[in-house]
């Protein structure tokens, strides 16, 4: 896939061999839309990042200087994905960090995907992955580097015409997300649910925006841990990323679901975020 | 820190921006010994390198490639550090692999470390870490690129001179390995015990190799799950890999241990690799 590449600001082909992102999965990210020559829900982005910088020890660059070096690479796109990766820099080959390590800014830009529009429409097909998320409370919630579980769940299936998206559980059973999303259920008396990440998982900037419109609502809404056996008694379930916005789940193996008003609201609410 | 880095052979500065290992921790690596110019236990890296592959799925590079690779990286240093990282290769900005991916070969060599000849002559002093090792029987023994656990947890201390090594535990308290190292008890009752790695953990080479020696020379040993209270009241401890060999551990926070002749031996040992 062809992607265009700044390093620090500067057009690169790539990060130098002893990047600590390479060698240990140590770094940050954020994956921002692009429509209509915006960046969606950047505020909320650089604040995720910055979090996730400040857990693990990463010197937090500038907002203004990443405001600017996302500008630059949106460039003139109507739609566009940028991919924001912040690392501890360059290192030796064991796992001490360098004192003065001052990290390293890496965007990518990638073509719009091309998913099909029923997708979105018509609603999506998940599977229930064998591979597990790991529960660690100190890397819980925070979008690093080290995906190599999600790479191998994605890996499980194929054919994205059947599948769509695969849920991932903890060790214990509990719901924990998507491969590339977080999950909601709109539950039968009325509450609006989607799991805790207090011990695993990725809290995505798209979740946090919903949780707020379904705040601002008067939806009730609780957020702890889920069995899959909740999840599927479910009503409504739907899954969201700042790309995709909101996707409804008709199935999820053999259970099927409809792409209820509850779903739609919220789809509507991923539309409208700027 | 200076390192010499060859993808797929040529010699680079860095990797594409778009790879798989610097967006998503997923590879495999070995971390090799060149001792009066040859790559020590070389064979044993190559199998360890070949079923990390097979459990990634990373199509598996040729042996003759690697070690013609490997040769050209040590060129003709006396004593160096190479680090070989084998990667899915160029991707897009989600979790999905290519079908048609090659893979990349990276190589990078640093120079020999400067470990004060005191901590393998008089031993090291060792902290219990807070950061855990996460449990994921999928993951488990693959030396894979994912390491944001080991850099959290090494960066727990700072003074290298008051402690030299942190050895971590999986969330139920067992006992898995060091940062960087695989550990071993001498217990009380005569048997030489070192942590099972099913469910989560390293599985080094120099490991591997010294449960051969010790198989060799009928040394009854013990690979099964290890509390903390059992390694504690162990008579020595060790900790071992490529690049140290045996280092003897004098210390586990207040709790003292002596250099002793079982230690002795898998120093020897370890130095004999060939």
């Amino acid at each position: 896939m062809s992607a265009n590449c700044w390093i620090n600001g500067e057009p690169r082909d790539g990060l130098p061999g002893p990047d600590h992102a390479l060698h240990h999965g140590y770094g940050v990210f954020e994956t921002l839309a692009v429509q209509q020559g915006r960046i969606v829900l950047e505020d909320y982005h650089l604040e995720c990042l910055a979090q996730g910088c400040e857990h693990l020890k990463i010197p937090r660059p500038a907002r203004e200087v990443l405001r600017k070096e996302l500008a630059t690479a949106a460039g003139d796109e109507n739609r566009a994905v940028l991919k924001l990766v912040i690392t501890l820099g360059v290192h030796g080959w064991d796992y001490r960090r360098d004192a003065d390590s001052r990290g390293t800014r890496l965007i990518s830009r990638y073509p719009w995907p091309d998913y099909p529009a029923r997708w979105q429409e018509h609603g999506i097909r998940v599977r229930i992955c064998d591979t597990h998320v790991s529960r660690n409370p100190r890397l819980a919630g925070i979008k690093h580097l080290s995906r190599i579980e999600q790479i191998l769940a994605r890996s499980e299936w194929n054919d994205a015409d059947d599948i769509q998206e695969g849920l991932m559980l903890d060790e214990e059973g509990s719901v924990i997300e998507g491969t590339m999303t977080n999950v909601f259920a709109w539950l039968s008396h009325g509450v609006l649910a989607t799991p805790a990440l207090h011990h695993a998982g990725v809290a995505g900037v798209m979740r946090r925006y919903l949780m707020e419109c379904a705040d601002r609502a008067g939806i009730q809404l609780r957020v702890a841990s889920m069995s899959l056996a909740e999840l599927m008694q479910a009503e409504e379930i739907f899954v969201c990323n700042s790309i995709i916005g909101v996707w409804p789940v008709i199935a999820i193996g053999h259970w099927k679901y409809a792409v209820g008003p509850m779903t739609r609201q919220f789809m509507n609410w991923a539309a409208q975020a700027q």
